[in-house]
């Protein structure tokens, strides 16, 4: 689950003193004395870094060369970390965590010093104790993966999962996720549990090693007190909103896009504003109106056409080359130029890919703003090849959507309509735009 | 040039009117008469609209139905915009603009009532009258297509171009572009000209046709102030920085990106911050250092690998079907996900690339921030497939870049080193980095 990414010699020192994750060292560097636990490797360290947690709780980096002197302390117990009893508390609304993998989820045991990767929810709980107040909470650990691996079949699995623990007695569902495709994890939920009619809700951790706080914690309290709090239903995604530690946004899970490699406000609300902000404390600010939590039953309608694509349009793009691309999917997502253009050279493969019962789908590249084929002589070529246009979808949420739809329509056209309309605020509403 | 889409019915009104633009009309709607010359049709006009420049110098956009009155008052005069001579002031630094198309060269037109496609020096000089206190510009057209449309040879006509005129007297070329591919572009004269010993500043338009004000014309009068005053050389994008008529960013060419598809400051510096800021005054501040303007000759090396492909990693990405991108490129730039992944299943593709010679360079979707392939394991993966990754370089231009670097290099290794080697600002350096 955590990345390990030790250098060679220092693997090897550590193999040789029979080291692992949990042992308490000294290391001696310098000649300064560092004792603590040993931590999983953080993705920001260098490889030949060892993180030590200290009794303070705060966590030291040694760099560890040829002549630095480990000694072994204590080797961690076999089993000592067994389930603790949680007690159930009358009264309080019930949580399910479905665990997915991700940095957030060996971030936990990063903590609470367990080297376990999975969630627990003694884990959780121990690592959260404030969560206990407002909430009981179950754990259940669905996969363990790096999220560049979530796949269609992951996001099948996960909306099942998330429609049955809701159908069980969940008052919500808190989904902790690796960031690298939350956004897209997040739309496919949007559109596979539909009218969903309580809070579920995506949540990772970016945060940097050097620092004793634990932004994994944080956004998970806040997860928790959004979902309990806001009586709103749906599909979003809880992520720090500034650099800090105490802010936190509610962003529409068909309306975000991780918007930096590593800073802990990574994701953005694209061509939306967040609907909560939450800080630290526990203050919450709803910010419009939306669906209720009611009782009703969650359907996860999870069917996806897999033959789609995204394509990135780029000035030199060969169509030549895409050949296999447009005549074998039946959906393709284009991210376009500007207002969703692309080269005029690329528009009678468009045209064949649509001639042949693919829905080519046009967006822009620029992310913020709303395509519009009808303003440029280019733009109406697009339209007249058979593409259509999706106003402000962001393309990942188009790519996510077309699969969805292609499996929920039959016919081209009807595909299309839906294409065009809002199913699950990934778009603005056309009728309300002045065209 | 400019984007003509009125309805069939309007343009049929139009035409058996004999009404061009620059046409003086009366038109009767709704009990009101609106009197004014007959502007080009912009694009955010609907297609049942036309725009008149009333005396006032304001436009109305007035919608025209079938009970619409419409009067010619006068015909546009053929011929009657012959060039001016314009006046070669001593001791003021020359200009030169090279037209390439886009909005803004139509919008040049739209201010002055012309009809001409075509920038020409007076057309220049008669929308911004203030740009003959600071420089004699002098102007040519060398293109005038939509910006979706530019490719590689007009990238390679261009770079050469601005050479000759550099080479030839100028002091400073400023290149009017279409914003939609202008950060493409940007980053193409970046590499192909090297270190240019004076400014080259490509400038574009977004305005909508509601105000009266030109973002045309005070880009452009940005433009002269910074070619004439900054002392700094290099390819630049200089643009609206905020949504008001009064404040100028000025981005490194290679680190700018369209970021909204219609508001006026769309362009962004990515991994960067503007080099300069302007104000509609004339106050410029220049943040940092950067190379001087000097007298030496400007070379430009324009030529391009064609065979690269710019991919976007997505969930679900089916190897099978970009097989042939795989196979038969030279140059391959994925944004991945995060730190630069893509799911495992697409490893081996990018490995047999790799063995086959092609340069396969990760950058990130997430566009903000840097990639890093040695944190987790699927990065290193990437990286034993044979991949390389390019630190905070934008994907876009690191797949210009990458056409730029296969023609200029006759190795593989070679060219993996100049990738990983920041050549015109368009990455941090890496041992500045600590990695």
């Amino acid at each position: 689950m955590n990345s390990m990414s030790y250098s060679d010699s220092l693997s090897k020192t550590l193999d040789s003193l029979g080291i692992t994750e949990g042992t308490r060292l000294t290391v001696e560097r310098d000649g300064r004395t560092y004792t603590g636990t040993l931590m999983p490797h953080h993705e920001f360290s260098a490889p030949d870094v060892l993180i030590l947690k200290m009794k303070s709780g705060y966590n030291v980096g040694v760099r560890i060369t040829p002549d630095t002197n480990i000694q072994v302390l204590d080797k961690p117990v076999e089993g000592s970390r067994k389930e603790e009893e949680v007690e159930f508390r009358k009264g309080l609304p019930k949580l399910v965590l479905i665990g997915t993998g991700g940095t957030i989820a060996s971030y936990v045991d990063y903590r609470t010093g367990a080297v376990h990767p999975a969630l627990s929810t003694s884990d959780m709980i121990n690592a959260v104790p404030e969560i206990r107040e407002i909430a009981n909470i179950d754990a259940t650990v669905l996969f363990s993966i790096f999220s560049e691996n979530m796949n269609v079949e992951n996001w099948q699995k996960l909306a099942q999962e998330v429609a049955d623990q809701l159908n069980n007695g969940a008052d919500g569902v808190i989904i902790p996720h690796g960031t690298d495709t939350m956004g897209y994890t997040a739309a496919a939920l949007s559109f596979m549990l539909g009218d969903v009619s309580k809070p579920v809700v995506l949540v990772g951790a970016q945060r940097s090693s050097d620092r004793p706080s634990s932004d994994a914690s944080s956004n998970l309290m806040a997860c928790a007190r959004f979902c309990t709090k806001a009586d709103r239903a749906g599909v979003y995604v809880v992520m720090h909103d500034t650099s800090g530690d105490d802010s936190f946004a509610v962003h529409v899970g068909s309306r975000v896009r991780k918007m930096h490699t590593s800073r802990r406000d990574a994701f953005h609300s694209i061509n939306a504003v967040p609907i909560a902000h939450l800080d630290d404390k526990g203050k919450m600010e709803v910010f419009s109106d939306g669906p209720k939590v009611t009782g009703d039953k969650v359907i996860a309608k999870v069917d996806m056409e897999r033959s789609c694509a995204l394509l990135q349009y780029y000035p030199g793009m060969d169509p030549q080359l895409f050949e296999d691309v447009f005549m074998r999917c039946k959906g393709i997502v284009i991210s376009g130029s500007g207002l969703g253009h692309v080269n005029e050279n690329m528009i009678p493969l468009i045209k064949r890919a649509c001639d042949n019962g693919t829905v080519v789908v046009m967006t822009s590249q620029c992310l913020n703003g709303r395509t519009n084929l009808n303003v440029y002589n280019t733009g109406r070529d697009i339209l007249s090849a058979g593409a259509i246009t999706v106003l402000d979808m962001l393309p990942e949420t188009a790519y996510v959507k077309l699969m969805w739809v292609l499996a929920n329509t039959s016919s081209v056209d009807e595909a299309k309509e839906m294409m065009k309309t809002p199913l699950a605020g990934e778009m603005s509403d056309r009728r309300t735009i002045d065209v």
